[in-house]
């Protein structure tokens, strides 16, 4: 049993907007357990678009396409798959009613054109549209079942996983499913967690693969098994050999951000933090503040970003300012004692460095960063030099700066004196 | 004369990654004047690509594929074309040079399962790969032209634009490329601007079409004349309607943000800035210093997001942070004197709101946020609610408070006075 996905949308042929539907599609029928051996992307064109039904049918029995379900004359999804299944549309009252009562509540009145929404293939289900006004629909026929599902995502995921997700596990009751655990980590280069877990990413089940982003890393360990709890019981122990050997850099699981683990580390030790940066540029405190109740914790950031602004507010040395343009150990330690005595917290983290694309020392090259945090156990500085853009440079620097402060977090929740 | 695209990679099928490859090449290939029909994406098994690649090349003069050149057993890309074309694969020793040569400069020795790489179809050229290994290729047969080029973006790209634009060009004489401009607006919703060039939104060349993202709007006017010069005659024409009726909306065109539009206006002006952000939590710093060379104008932010802070750094007075959590137009106003005092710069500016998701009070909800600018001539304030996520409440803002920025710089350089 494999399954096809086909986009529907001249938009997408003309590179307008990115196909995120196939890709989720894609990720979510893995995890159930279903193959995906083909997708395609048609323009709003009937003979191309059935014919790409007919070709999808044919060689699968599963087939989800999304977009043209729309009350224009372009929208073509529902009529090119009845005729490539050699069916009818006929007018469905409930689906209509569904509509009706969407425009009910938002004081709105239907347009003529709104009617051809509620064609629904025959003997196929509506899938009531919670978001928008356009109803999917599934069919069954010959063994295969066939859905379509609106364009906007808004609207087809909510419909893809409350309708389509359960109609597949009854529709085809052999398939396995994927039991998924992310692993988030930092702070050390991706060869080097190649290497730490080279043999790890041979095992068949658990699968493990590494995804990397700027500055993070997630790995991915997925087991499918139809006894129940097995893959379950594979994963965990997977992620505790992972674990065992990457300790020091795995921050979290899942949604865990680095900022949400800092956050929470704080807000339950009753800890306040203030930062100031410069290379970030404001980066490290949009992080911090992006996490629901930061307020808590978090009291002031400090762009410094001109040497007047470092020595007189933040009280940084005029040694440290002109050795190499405040680019120093020194600066970012001066920076990180001063926000924390300004506002009067308990943590202060900083930042400095060249992000470019012009600029440096010497010593001290475009992509130098460094960090430093100080509590009230002392103070420790790194430096850092990356490549890439200066938004690059920027987001390497935010994301070293939280995983210093979250490394520091960590070792001092060991020593029950700093708790 | 139409073509195809064809995304090569059981990675996309698990939905591990977004093929941002496909539209990429879409968009440019619309530039240039061709039409796509369809874009499939198979994974790496030998028969499903050898038949899409049939397929493709049945139906259309052009086909591109993306993905599978690299090395390993599993890519395919090459040997499933060459058997689809019915021609052979030999070795190339101008493409093997090619890499030889990278690997030198590199300092490393090519593995035994690089020479597959440079395995080329009869009749092919190679496109030889800057910046992997992985030699692209294009072959001719029978009137059609079929591209295979690697798959890492970085890679895809150079080649595509060096070796693949200029090869469609010359093969398909008769294309009429497209002339685009962008431009770009703030300020204003949606629907306004709907509304606003509804007419114009109806013209078939050229095109004019808004594209929305996160209190952003860009209007893309499109035309294609085989005339020289008449494409951007018809274009600026356009552009120059929509600037008449759109005016105080439109900071710039193309790749201009608003960061860099109110960067070049202070650079111009010998002008500079502090920003005092307590909603925004240092996304305006953050946008404002992702500009090269802002540290020119950039001088300070400051994150306020405590109420002693407002108080001791800013000087809000208690009053004001009193009412409402500290989010009305005094506190907002106040913020941005006391930045633009503080680090004595020309201007200031401030945001304070409720992000949420919990929080605001009965006159100030959730999503609300106030901006307020401070310049030689006086202050100005104004107040927004926008729905959202937190982190959309934190977007828009942004985006809001570089918009009062750019308008009070635009029209106080209409005014000889201010300048």
């Amino acid at each position: 049993m494999h399954a096809e996905i086909l986009s529907v949308g001249t938009e997408l042929l003309l590179g307008e907007i990115v196909d995120t539907n196939a890709q989720y599609i894609s990720a979510r029928l893995k995890e159930i357990g279903v193959s995906v051996y083909r997708r395609q992307t048609v323009g709003d064109n009937r003979s191309r678009l059935t014919g790409a039904f007919r070709e999808a049918l044919g060689r699968a029995s599963l087939v989800i396409a999304t977009g043209g379900l729309g009350p224009t004359d372009d929208d073509l999804t529902a009529a090119c798959l009845a005729e490539a299944l050699g069916l009818p549309l006929e007018f469905h009252e409930g689906a209509w009613e569904d509509m009706l009562e969407w425009f009910a509540l938002r004081g709105r009145e239907p347009s003529p054109g709104d009617r051809k929404q509620a064609m629904i293939i025959k003997g196929g289900i509506p899938f009531r549209n919670k978001v928008g006004t356009a109803p999917g629909q599934a069919v069954f026929k010959d063994g295969k079942l066939a859905c379509i599902l609106p364009g906007p995502p808004r609207e087809m995921i909510p419909m893809f996983e409350e309708h389509v997700v359960p109609l597949i596990k009854s529709t085809f009751m052999d398939l396995v499913p994927l039991y998924i655990k992310n692993l988030k980590l930092t702070g050390l280069p991706e060869v080097r967690v190649g290497e730490i877990i080279k043999d790890l990413m041979e095992s068949a089940s658990p699968t493990v693969a590494p995804y990397v982003s700027r500055g993070e890393i997630r790995i991915r360990i997925a087991a499918g098994s139809k006894e129940p709890g097995e893959a379950k019981r594979m994963v965990d122990g997977m992620a505790r050999e992972i674990r065992s050997r990457l300790k020091e850099y795995i921050y979290g699981e899942d949604d865990d951000t680095l900022e949400s683990v800092v956050g929470e580390i704080m807000t339950r030790r009753g800890l306040s933090i203030a930062v100031a940066e410069s290379v970030t540029g404001g980066l490290v405190a949009h992080k911090l503040t992006n996490v629901p109740g930061s307020s808590r914790y978090f009291k002031m950031g400090m762009v410094a970003y001109s040497p007047a602004i470092k020595a007189t507010c933040l009280g940084v040395p005029d040694e440290a300012l002109r050795k190499d343009e405040a680019v120093n150990a020194e600066t970012a330690v001066s920076m990180a004692l001063g926000v924390k005595s300004l506002a009067g917290t308990k943590i202060g983290l900083a930042t400095t460095g060249f992000a470019g694309p012009t600029g440096g020392t010497d010593k001290e090259p475009v992509g130098t960063v460094y960090v430093a945090v100080a509590d009230e156990s002392g103070t420790e500085v790194e430096r850092f030099v990356y490549s890439g853009s200066r938004i690059d440079v920027k987001e390497y620097g935010a994301v070293r700066a939280l995983y210093v402060l979250w490394r520091r977090l960590s070792r001092s929740g060991k020593n029950p004196e700093l708790k």
